[in-house]
C-alpha cells in the first residue's frame, strides 16, 4: 500500500524512524571496527543516541561520520581513558590525549565525584580533549551520587567580544544539575551564545529575520538577516555577561588543565588530522558536606514544582524546568528516533566502507512495506 | 564667580562632588554611632564608597539610609561576624545571623581561600545574610591570595519563568575572578537578568522604548514600553539560560546553606523590621594546586591583551575586558564622587538624625565659593 504523499524513499528530506537500540548496535559496531574496544565503543553509541532521544540531533549520530574520519586521520584516539597528570586532594589534571570525551568524560566526572564523596568537593581539569556530546550527561551522573555536579569545556572562537569584529571565544557550555525528588532531573545545560546557529539556518531557510541579538556581520555590524549572520558571527548570550562567562568557562577549563584556549583549540569540523585539542573541567560537590541530602532534594523539587505550577503569560499553555524539554523529548521518543535521511545515508556510507553491514537502516530504506517509517517534516 | 548656568545649589538633581576619603569618614561615623563597632563601621563605608567609585552607585552610599532603618528596626545586626555552624574539610556553613554581608562577606572568603591554599578548594555557604555590595570585591579578594574567587548570592523573586506572569526567582548576581598579570583585574561581575531595572527607568524619562529581551508587562505578555516594565518584572538574562542560572545560584547559596531560598528571601527595601534573610556562596580555588600560578597569571593577562586589541566594528571606539568598565571608572574617578543630590541630602538627614555632623556634605553644600564642585548631569 502506497499512500499518494508518501515521500520517495530516497529524498533527501525524509527521516527515518528506527529503533535507538538498532541505532545504538549500528553505530557500536562502526566505532569497533574503526579501532575501538567493543566496551568503549558501546559507550560512544549510547551517548550519540541518548542525544538523538532527547532532541538534540546536533550532538547524535550525525556526528558519527565525523568521528570516523578523526580517527581515520589520527586525530581522534581509540583510547578508551585519560592518564593523570597531577592529583593534589579533590583537585585532578588529566590529560585526555584526544580519545573520545564521550570515554573520558565519565571517567572524569567520576574522579571528581569519589573526590566529593570523601572530602566534600572534587574539581577534574582535563587537557588534550575532545568532543563529549552534551555537557548535561556528566553533570547528572553526578547527581545520581548525591552531588551537585558542573560540567564546561571550550570550543574554538566563534563569538566576538562586545563591539569586536573578530572570533575571541567559543559559545562555550556549561551544565549544572542538582539532586531532585522530582521525576523529572534538575538540569541546567546551556551554550553561552544567545542562539544556536542552527537556528539561524532555519531562519535563513524561511526567509525569516532575525533579532538582532542575535549575530553580527563578518565586520561586527549589527544585523537581522539570517544570511549576512551565517557569514558572521554568533553573538553571546545577553551580551557582554554571556561573553564574559564564554571567557571564564575558556581559562577554567583550558588553564586550570595547563591544556589549551582560546584559538588554540581547533574546529571540530576542520582537518581532520589536527587534533581538536579542547579542555574540560568537572566538578562535583558533596551535598551531604553542606546539609541534609534528604532536605535539598526535597526543596529542589518544592523550587521545580513552583515553576511547573506557576501563573503563565496569556497564550502559554506549559512552564518548564531546566532540563525539562530534554527529558520530555526523550520520554516521547519511546525509545524510537526519527533521523534525518542525510545522517541515515552518511551512516549507511560509513558503515559499508568499514565492510559492516548498515542494517537495519538498509532494510527500512530498502523495504517497500516500510514506508510507515517515513514521515514528513 | 558665579557662572550662569550653575544650577542652584539645591537643586534635587545636582551632583555634588565630594572625596571619597571624607565620604568614608562620614559614613563610618553614621554606622558607628548606629551601632557598629569602628572598625567594622568603616569597612562597610569603604565597601559602599568603593562601589560609588567604580560607577555602580546602586551599591554605593545611597543604600546607607535603608541600612541605618534596618538596623534601627532590628533586622540588620551589629554584629562583626558570622559564626560556623557546620566545618567539614573544605565545606563550611556559617550563620550571618542578619549581620552586615559588608562584614560577613570578607570573613567568609577569607574562610574559603584558607581552605582552599590547603586543600585546593573551599566553598563557604552562609545563611541569614544581608546585603553584601558588589560581589565581585569578594571574588577579587581570592584572587590577590592566588585563587579563583567565585561569589553568589540569591535576591527576593524578581524574574518569572520564560513563558511565566509571576515572579519566580530574584536576578541572583554571581561574580568570577581570576588571577592575572594584567594591570586591570579580569573579573566577570553580572546579575541574572537581561538588564538592570535602573536602565529601564532611564528610558522612561526620555520616554525611549526599550528591547523586548528587558521585561515583561504584569500579566507575562511582552512589551517594549518601559512604563509597563516598570510595573510588570524583568526578565531573566538571554531568556532560559538566565532563568537557569538564577534557579541554580538560587539553590546553591539558599539549600547547601541550610538558608533561604525563593520567596523566603525578602524585598530589601521592605519592611526594616523583618530580616532581608539572602543567602550567600562564596567559593576559591586555589590555581597552584592545578598549575603553575605564574602561567596562569601570564595566560589571562594575553587572553585579556587579545580582547582589547581585537579587531573592532564600525564606529567602536575600545574594547573592554570583564571587570575594565569598573577599574576605569574607578582610576577616571581619583578618589573624587559626583555624589546625586538626592542620596547627598539623605545622608545628610541620616547623619543629622544620629547627632552627628554632616560636614563635609553640609559644607560643601553650604560654602557658596564651592559652585566648582556642582556638576550637570
Amino acid at each position: 500500500m502506497t499512500a499518494p504523499t508518501t515521500p520517495p524513499k530516497t529524498a533527501p528530506a525524509a527521516p527515518l524512524v528506527v529503533s535507538a537500540d538498532d541505532l545504538v548496535a549500528l553505530v557500536s559496531r562502526i566505532f569497533a571496527a574503526a579501532g575501538l574496544a567493543e566496551e568503549a565503543a558501546t559507550t560512544v553509541a549510547d551517548g550519540l543516541v541518548e542525544a538523538d532521544l532527547e532532541g538534540q540531533p546536533s550532538h547524535g549520530v550525525m556526528l558519527v561520520d565525523m568521528y570516523v574520519d578523526r580517527l581515520r586521520a589520527g586525530s581522534l584516539s581509540t583510547a578508551a581513558t585519560a592518564t593523570v597528570v597531577s592529583d593534589r586532594g579533590p583537585c585532578v589534571v588529566l590529560d585526555a590525549g584526544n580519545a573520545f570525551g564521550h570515554l573520558t568524560g565519565p571517567q572524569s566526572i567520576d574522579i571528581a565525584v569519589a573526590r566529593a564523596r570523601k572530602q566534600g568537593v572534587g574539581i577534574v581539569a582535563v587537557r588534550h580533549g575532545f568532543h563529549f556530546g552534551t555537557a548535561r550527561r556528566y553533570a547528572l551522573r553526578a547527581v545520581d551520587q548525591g552531588c551537585i555536579g558542573i560540567t564546561m569545556c571550550n570550543t574554538r572562537p566563534l563569538m566576538p567580544a562586545p563591539g569586536g569584529a573578530e572570533r575571541l571565544v567559543g559559545n562555550n557550555p556549561v551544565a549544572i544539575a542538582v539532586p531532585t525528588d522530582d521525576a523529572v532531573p534538575l538540569v541546567l545545560d546551556m551554550a553561552t551564545s544567545e542562539a544556536a546557529m542552527g537556528k539561524i539556518r532555519l531562519a535563513e531557510k524561511a526567509s525569516q529575520p532575525i533579532p538582532a541579538t542575535w549575530a553580527v556581520q563578518a565586520d561586527g555590524s549589527p544585523t537581522t538577516d539570517a544570511r549576512q549572520a551565517i557569514a558572521g558571527m554568533l553573538l553571546p548570550a545577553a551580551g557582554p555577561k554571556g561573553f564574559g562567562l564564554a571567557l571564564m568557562i575558556d581559562l577554567f577549563c583550558g588553564l586550570l588543565s595547563g591544556g589549551a584556549s582560546g584559538d588554540r583549540v581547533r574546529p571540530l569540523y576542520g582537518d581532520p588530522g589536527i587534533p581538536y585539542d579542547c579542555s574540560h573541567l568537572f566538578m562535583a560537590i558533596d551535598v551531604g558536606h553542606f546539609c541534609e541530602l534528604s532536605w535539598f532534594r526535597a526543596q529542589a523539587a518544592a523550587a521545580a514544582n513552583r515553576i511547573r505550577d506557576g501563573k503563565r503569560a496569556p497564550g502559554v499553555a506549559e512552564l518548564f524546568t531546566p532540563g525539562e524539554p530534554e527529558w520530555r523529548a526523550r520520554q516521547n521518543a519511546n525509545r524510537t528516533i526519527r533521523l534525518d535521511g542525510a545522517v541515515a545515508r552518511s551512516l549507511i556510507k560509513v558503515a559499508e566502507d568499514l565492510h559492516i553491514s548498515a542494517a537495519p537502516l538498509r532494510a527500512i530504506a530498502d523495504d517497500p512495506s516500510t514506508e510507515k517509517h517515513y514521515a514528513k517534516t
